[in-house]
């Protein structure tokens, strides 16, 4: 007999940035500085708070509670209640990252061939849960033109299937920055209420909303207690991704407890992540404040930079560190890649994302890319500068002529 | 429509302990002491070479590669050549604890409705990992008699079905603290390169064997590099059971490519794990000896505390630092409970770990405990003071009349 991996072994998606990292290390080993436009990894120092709870470390580093220390999901309450949102101890469970909520979430909502409801382009990741999880991902389309907001209802119904259990909603959203208004996502709630299915909603980036606008949580739709299931995590809020510490919150009380049995069956949430989770206690009230207004300053220098560019079509980001913009390229994986093999300006190059890795529809996102803003803005103005050089050079390279100026004054409106 | 959760969230299986615990809890607040034979959480510091590394962690708390660092790799390494066991950076994958290895491991190997052959009794927590997997697990039933040692090939053989797809393999065992001769593993590994089987071995107490013996790594057989994969963990070696850092390690590139993108899929494993991982190469060549040293005596005091007792029944524990004991009791759930409740001797009680959780076969273990020798030599010789009290007060509390002397001296060899 021959030894073969299983089917979702082999479906497992890559990375869809992984084939373009060795082009980066390629292109760094040239001396050329590669601008990181494609990772949400943000160059903000964790809070000093946070990290000086490592020094209250125990002398036997020992397992926690399965579903996180009291003082842990104390904190969390703490947190949710700043955002206006009650939530009993035994309704949150602490994770490894906000990765491990989904995880549980998806397994606990649905089964092997069951079906999720998600808006694309969505996060990368959500493709690899779903396929651990034998969870089919079921695409409904947003557009750029409408700053990639919640297609209508009809769509969603339309894609209803007996095997539909749940709706999986990004919000504020990764990769598109849109922030949904309350009235779509309480119509994402009733579609969810009247065809019997949950909503796990990914609030990582719950307080990066930006010109005073302010997400909608799930957890605060009335009559959606039963079905809102929130994944969270202190990685994109606190800059502290590497710690992978999250959480789960829910209201139903069967979702909780086969989460909590998932918990158990691996041991508990890292120690000296819980450790540094206190530390937000000592955040001040302006924490927060000045968090939205960083971002917001580097959204402010890629968006006003990036749309004088001529063929460059985006909306005004709303919230997350992310976007999704149309460039005037054929084709995003060979842009990505060329930008890294053959391209610098003044000495440097950008990496952005290519957008088809961000749809499960084959074929669209071809003239896309996702950008992430976690770089300085000094570091962001350069990017700008790098990319209006690459644009009309990368055409030139590959024969795609001048951009209309017609066409490009329409599509930057 | 009603809203469900799915069939393997119902199908979670809660921990065996969980109920105990509200017990436990009641008899601390009546001033009873507990002492815990239940749980595998070492009493040892983490060795402080490693928590110094701590102090070394950056201002930003930023993700890892998703197989982990280059440093905490090359570590493992080490620690591996350290055991005669050689392995490239390519065939490690650092995960949050072993069980994440686990289920990768498993996830990797088999696909919904696949079988996966495993020896009972057999660590509790694989039952999660499987379900999550969606992976059957066929029992094989070891005996007190035999030392728990593996059941003969023919047995093996019977259990084959089309589903079929691994061999899961503990060793040095937990519960059982039986630690397998090299023709037993090299038979398995036979037997799974017979028969187109993964052989996923999870070798979690590899330095913890006892009387001079020496565990043999399933990647220590030759012929065997295709189908081995080793799930690993820093868990119970430092004594750092809370930090979740562990690895899978395997030759076969179709498996570790598989599990390197479930590992993108979430991003990257602790970080801070990873620092404190680092200082493990500061450890003198006398650690792990001494560490053998320690749980060695421990099992001594325990082994000849309990085999001393009237109808209790166990071979001597050959590693880890668990074993399997068979006591005078009709109903090892209802003993333990009762232990917490109603009994204690000297101001104190026990907690022992019922064994029908550690059976996949309903029935079996109903007269054996798990026990877990975490505890300094002082709490382990009181507990064999209160088990040598409990048991005769237990059997006359539930009318189960005296032990035979004839069937005692018989079963206690």
């Amino acid at each position: 007999m021959s030894l073969q991996i299983s089917e979702r072994g082999r479906q497992m998606p890559a990375s869809p940035i992984r084939k373009l990292a060795p082009l980066a290390d390629a292109a760094k080993k040239r001396g050329v500085r590669v601008l990181h436009l494609n990772i949400g990894q943000p160059d903000l120092e964790t809070p000093a708070p946070m990290r000086r709870r490592l020094a209250t470390a125990p002398s036997v580093l020992a397992y926690t509670p399965s579903g996180g220390t009291a003082e842990c999901v104390a904190s969390l309450q703490q947190y949710y209640r700043g955002h206006g949102l009650s939530l009993e101890a035994n309704e949150i469970i602490v994770t490894t990252g906000g990765s491990e909520a989904l995880l549980f979430a998806l397994t606990a909502c649905a089964g092997p061939g069951d079906e999720a409801l998600v808006v694309e382009p969505f996060y990368t990741n959500y493709m690899a849960f779903a396929t651990m999880a034998g969870v089919r991902l079921v695409p409904l389309r947003a557009r750029a033109e409408d700053g990639f907001h919640l297609p209508p209802i009809e769509e969603w119904t339309r894609a209803l299937t007996p095997r539909t259990r749940l709706v999986l909603l990004c919000n504020p959203n990764n990769p598109t920055g849109t922030v949904y208004r309350r009235d779509e996502v309480e119509a994402v709630a009733a579609f969810c209420r009247a065809n019997g299915l949950f909503l796990v909603a990914d609030e990582v980036y719950r307080e990066l909303a930006y010109d005073g606008a302010k997400a909608t949580s799930a957890l605060d739709v009335e009559g959606a207690e039963e079905l809102v299931v929130v994944t969270d995590s202190l990685s994109k809020r606190y800059s502290a991704c590497g710690i992978r510490l999250g959480c789960l919150a829910t209201r139903n009380r069967q979702v909780w407890d086969a989460s909590l049995r998932m918990a158990q069956g691996r041991l508990s949430p890292p120690g000296l992540a819980q450790l540094v989770a206190l530390g937000t206690s000592e955040l001040g009230p302006d924490y927060e404040q000045e968090l939205v207004k960083e971002y917001q300053r580097r959204r402010d220098v890629l968006y006003e930079g990036l749309s004088r560019l001529p063929g460059v079509f985006l909306l005004k980001p709303e919230g997350a560190f992310y976007f999704i913009a149309r460039f005037p390229i054929g084709d995003s994986e060979d842009f990505a890649s060329w930008l890294l093999s053959d391209f610098s300006h003044e000495g440097a190059t950008v990496m952005v994302a290519p957008a088809p890795g961000f749809y499960a529809t084959p074929g669209l996102g071809r003239d896309e890319v996702r950008i992430a803003y976690v770089l300085n803005e000094e570091d962001l103005e350069a990017s700008v500068r790098v990319l209006a050089h690459a644009l009309p050079a990368y055409r030139r390279a590959r024969g795609l002529g001048a951009i209309e100026p017609a066409r490009a004054a329409a599509e930057a409106r």
